[in-house]
């Protein structure tokens, strides 16, 4: 699967989510090979889990078809910009790369916020980053759900 | 339960994860009224899980057993500072107190490195925060944990 597809499918994830209630995110977990290891969409509200985020349940889900805590060589492709707690957990899961749609300049940790994976400290940081990929498709979801939402 | 017996179950807890070649860190949440909501220990290699973090998972099953992903008004306890994945996370379960013990100046989140909680654009800070509790026994058990490791 190419990058552009997987984010297809990630924002198809994403307005699956909103038909449930959850905030529109999706994910998609590629392996070296460019196959789907693991999809997820937010399942915070369904799950009473508030670290039940699109990327997070989709390295979870990755790593355990793995049989490992690693996914060295993998891609991960979201809608929107990881929080910190997802930044975070992709250096904890060595994501080999990182593909993201929507820009997030209050609550994202890659090119907004703490930008985890500049800082010194990081022990892992993608070898690849690229932001912006749909971006205007996944920004339109997450709008449309917080209007629903206020209206 | 008192924050002082919690901090002594979080060692108790920890030991257990060394003994399973786990990191030994472990976690408590306490709720309004100081009973035990949770317990976990890190489980990131039985569960081929690089986000099984022992504070994660307590708030996780603490959320699942209030049947609601927020925690307001509970109390976490855990043995080591929080990472930026777990302090964020801390911050989307809404925890009202954060007890931990043993300082990390490498991999912290909460009095090194990014400092989350004291970003503005945090969206929910715990009321209280106090660190260093029990913290040499906390410390003395990833520094034997590593030492074995290594040797």
């Amino acid at each position: 699967m190419t990058t552009q597809i997987a984010m297809q499918k990630a924002l198809s994830l994403a307005k699956e989510a909103a038909q449930m209630g959850e905030v529109p995110v999706g994910a998609v977990v590629l392996d070296e090979n460019g196959h789907v290891l693991a999809v997820a969409h937010n399942e915070v509200e369904i799950g009473h889990d508030a670290s039940a985020h699109a990327e997070l349940l989709a390295m979870r889900r990755a790593a355990v078809k793995r049989g490992s805590p690693r996914l060295t060589g993998c891609t991960l492709v979201v809608t929107l910009e990881p929080c910190p707690m997802c930044a975070a957990a992709i250096t904890h899961f060595r994501i080999g790369r990182l593909i993201y749609g929507a820009y997030d300049p209050k609550g994202g940790a890659v090119d907004h916020g703490p930008r985890l994976f500049q800082r010194e400290a990081c022990l892992h940081r993608p070898s690849d980053i690229i932001s912006g990929v749909c971006e205007r498709d996944a920004a339109q979801q997450l709008k449309e759900f917080f209007h629903q939402l206020r209206s």
